[in-house]
């Protein structure tokens, strides 16, 4: 059974997978492979994943794990956490231990194997975002999880092993450390002003208009102030809100126009770089909090992290915002 | 002038480089280049390097910037951060901003260009932990700085841009964040339980023997019980100490010992893996705090981040420390 531990000195919970078995030798070459034979992630292999949770599918194609879907949501072959069970919190010595329980779920972006977000148009990236919020909306109703992580890996150096287009979605019982840091510091921020921290900077950067990459008439985008990586850009709605899964559909659609934008740019401007592709919601626990607000974070891996802020926590960034903001807004991607 | 900028959100300072400017097609292509000619890190360049802070020396040999060095530190050619100046803390709007003033050196762990920590002699070892030492003292003095980082890359894949064995040191006006993390769950526990939190660690690991990896006389190296990445491994001397610049040389000498034989396993385990090294010591204003443990931190890169850590603080480590902690101490290094 997999794992959460609970790293002492950081306060940060761990997956150990205690199952997969993995050798040193088997680091030796690690490389993405093509996997050989057909995508098991394309329409007419619906029974090489486990069954489907969710499809949207076109009139007339409504037979679950067989063909005419647009979005595909499955759980992971692979998965990091265990779906049934209880938590069972215990201590070993000193140490935090909890059952490593949770879910793990694919979002296949297309039924094309050769387009996902960034390439499909707005109408089908609505679909994959509607996918998101309705994945978390229901994961919400299951009490033993407290969040919801979504995230996107682009290109082999992202971490990519499957090569179809697809996002992932991980329901822990435990908050991911950055989504409480951030929550932390923003209701610290709201004690002391009586505002949002996000809505502050989303109008700064609107008024300062040097860092926008992206406006639309419900979210915009924007590279970061304080960018850890190069082209790093977030794209936030204009409109409080804490949780990104009661957003309604003229939202999504709004945020599918300004997220296919903002990939398409660095796509031109970087020659499709990998990326990350991280969702931040409010946790369950947290409500429509007035302190919080959902964003999207996009971070291009262009140079490689230099390992130091692994380590440290640290971040040397070689390329101001501020030209970041500039370059993205000036590329054209028509 | 390059900037510290305060992410809000997260409370954490980025440094922005304000000067390199980097345009995207810069990094289309980016790969560690061999530089052409002789190395500038190799005796008889020192001419190419900026002039040295410190070296140790045979005798007969004391003619600084000359060849006859064991060791030599020379500040960044490269420099993140700049060493004249004020800090100039301001707001810029919502943000906040300092100038980035620092110290950015170079530790030449030797004059052989082939051969650095891991595949030096003890007594060579030895020496680039002085030098560690000898200039986190140094750099105290400036009462400017709060912290000394100091860090290794080794291989291309983690970020190594100098092919000679070379670690490097940033002093800063900020404690990086996983250090002021490290201290606040260690005080917190401190207060609780009135005791070192590592100090307990430590005595756990040495009774449970099952991801200890090197015993040495004053220094313990073992597979943490939450380690974030495979084959992760944290050295910590026995002895309660938060400032590392206070070690001695019989200290240092069984550090260089067990340094050396960690990184040994590693590299026949593993393949020579690329790895990043830091070292984790009490912020200057600390002190000899009863709380905090200096300790290094060796994290090979063996998969790949998926991302999804970077995003989200949240890492799922494939390999049980108990089985690194096994595979290790069972590898043969003679």
């Amino acid at each position: 059974m997999p794992e959460f531990r609970k790293d002492p000195i950081l306060g940060r919970w761990v997956i150990i997978a205690t199952e997969r078995v993995r050798r040193p030798k088997d680091f030796r070459r690690e490389r993405p492979v093509r996997r050989p034979g057909p995508c098991p992630l394309c329409p007419g292999h619906e029974e090489e994943t486990p069954p489907e949770i969710l499809a949207y599918r076109d009139p007339g194609q409504m037979v679950p794990d067989t063909p005419g879907w647009r979005v595909r949501v499955v759980p992971s072959k692979f998965p990091a956490l265990r779906i049934e069970g209880e938590l069972g919190r215990r201590g070993q010595g000193m140490y935090d231990v909890m059952n490593a329980v949770g879910a793990h779920e694919v979002v296949i972006e297309s039924p094309d194997h050769d387009r996902g977000l960034g390439t499909l148009s707005v109408d089908a990236t609505l679909d994959v975002l509607r996918a998101y919020r309705d994945r978390i909306a229901d994961l919400k109703r299951d009490e033993r999880f407290r969040s919801v992580l979504v995230f996107k890996n682009h290109g082999a150096d992202a971490g990519k092993t499957l090569e179809h287009p697809h996002s992932q979605l991980i329901a822990t019982p435990v908050v991911p450390l950055t989504v409480s840091d951030e929550l932390h510091h923003a209701r610290a921020y709201h004690d002391y002003r009586e505002r949002c921290l996000f809505c502050d900077m989303l109008r700064q950067e609107l008024e300062e208009q040097v860092r926008i990459v992206v406006e639309g008439e419900r979210a915009v985008a924007f590279a970061p102030f304080a960018a850890r990586l190069p082209y790093e850009t977030w794209i936030l709605p204009r409109r409080h809100a804490a949780l990104f899964e009661q957003s309604d559909d003229t939202e999504l659609v709004d945020l599918a126009a300004v997220l296919t934008t903002v990939l398409a740019k660095l796509r031109v401007a970087l020659d499709d770089p990998p990326y990350n592709l991280v969702l931040h919601s409010a946790p369950f626990g947290v409500g429509e909090s007035p302190a919080y607000h959902w964003h999207l974070e996009i971070m291009p891996k262009l140079a490689g992290l230099a390992g130091v802020e692994l380590g440290s926590g640290f971040h040397i960034n070689a390329v101001p915002p501020e030209d970041a903001g500039r370059v993205l807004r000036q590329t054209s991607t028509s």
